[in-house]
């Protein structure tokens, strides 16, 4: 794979497509009781998404000459806790959403009480899926189970997402708003990199340079997050745009305004590539990942 | 602990403080950011409850050898599934309910969207406590966590949620009645068994003698709650008495009457007792258990 995709959206479209059945292979069937809870968990996961987390992963994975077949399950776990913070993120009692990926989201797709039920049961995947399959030594696997657990426990992903809530309609200072995404988005992309990185052999030195790179990769992400919501519109987004505005959310933009967070932006970039430039390793994967999250217009 | 604690309601005033201690121990402290969140996770997990699955947790360990210290950790794990199971189920698009353990629900003390991230981080934090400390070997915790989110997973707890909520207004023969519970908290209760019992030396066959143990006792536990639900009244049992009727949800006493479902009970202990007997380990404390499920009054 390595040897033949050298382009990076080549090689992106190809990760995508074998997470998109990697996935499918983790999920439990339609078929299967309970059918609905099932169906409704496969609605919420597969046909669609930029899979930014799994290309993290694998990207990683790839500079530390990791089996694909092993990243992909490293891949799906934190994909699948991605999805479930979606599923709980868009109910009506947190962002009250009804749009993602370009369709209705799970509660109104099923409702409210079956969109509860599919997060919980997609997070109890995601560790499932990391006790099974061909992956590295036990070990390894539960450093890898303990890393996802850090990342999207209530000192990482959930915590942000509190944080998150208590900040609606707070003057946040730049600090602040950056310490919410470091755990509410920044902490699963840090184990994105991180998992895809034990998958292969990384020695401490590596971890910790590709630990810096995600830091600074995950909050380029979320600014240019915040400047294509100020900037787009809900057809191209696949939804909602404006959101974090109405809802009297602070954001890079509405904190720095629109040319600063542009500024920022540069920055974290450029960051993110001097750190991947201190890894001994062929990072190119991953800096082509870095300029296209940069540079992406959805 | 074993030679000292003859009497099982002492047994288990002891194993319900040890782990209130161990509960507290895993839990962030309510001072760690961010505030609430932690505040209300320990609202939530601290200060009441039976404590039934840590209970058999204990019971099971104790009977294959184990160190207590260990089988805190795997008790642990299980109650904190379980706690946030409830929390979850408490939500007004689950149950709704607004009392429980004598105490307002945690979307009442709190509000919805906190209660909803609590679950989320009480179920990562039950995984994360099985990551971490001083367990048995690699390979034996690995087989832990699987097992546990087998329990917890679509095709377990969260599973059976799904399909209560289905049975709602619908007419369920008794074997349905049975699959619903042998997933909601049949599953749950199966693998405190077992994870205590992982925490000795349990092979294959006392596994197995002991998972057929845990199938009737899980059974026996809903079939006396539907009971003492139809007999109790809500100070009694700290949480709302007569819900299920409320709700026109199925229960053994709604299907089989009153008397039938106490000789179903009846038939449930003598055969947890047989399946006990058929193990080759001192099962005293599991028998114990075993009696105080049946004969329980809240």
């Amino acid at each position: 794979m390595t040897d033949t995709v050298t382009n990076t959206s080549a090689w992106m479209a190809l990760i995508q497509r074998r997470t998109e059945t990697a996935l499918d292979h983790c999920l439990p069937t339609a078929t299967l009781a309970p059918t609905r809870l099932h169906e409704a968990m496969r609605y919420s996961v597969l046909g669609g998404g930029k899979r930014m987390r799994p290309l993290l992963c694998h990207a990683a994975g790839e500079a530390l000459g990791a089996d694909p077949r092993t990243v992909d399950l490293a891949a799906c776990a934190v994909e699948l806790i991605h999805a479930y913070s979606l599923v709980h993120d868009d109910m009506p009692c947190m962002d009250d959403d009804e749009l993602r990926r370009g369709r209705p989201t799970c509660h109104v797709a099923y409702d409210e009480a079956t969109a509860l039920l599919v997060g919980d049961a997609l997070q109890t995947l995601a560790f499932q899926v990391l006790t099974e399959g061909a992956l590295p030594s036990h070990q390894r696997r539960l450093l890898m189970l303990a890393l996802l657990a850090q990342a999207a426990g209530s000192r990482g992903m959930a915590g942000g997402q509190a944080i998150d809530l208590a900040a609606v309609g707070v003057a946040l200072t730049v600090e602040e708003l950056e310490f919410m995404h470091i755990h509410k988005t920044g902490a699963l992309i840090r184990a994105a990199v991180l998992l895809g990185a034990h998958c292969g052999e990384a020695d401490d030195a590596t971890l910790q340079a590709l630990g810096h790179y995600a830091n600074r990769a995950g909050l380029l992400f979320q600014v240019v997050d915040d400047i294509l919501d100020a900037e787009s519109n809900t057809a191209t987004l696949g939804k909602t745009a404006g959101k974090d505005a109405a809802n009297d959310k602070p954001t890079y933009v509405s904190m720095l305004g629109l040319t600063r967070a542009k500024e920022l932006s540069a920055r974290l970039r450029a960051e993110a590539h001097d750190a991947l430039a201190a890894c001994p390793l062929d990072t190119g994967r991953l800096a082509g990942l870095t300029d296209y999250i940069a540079e992406r217009t959805f």
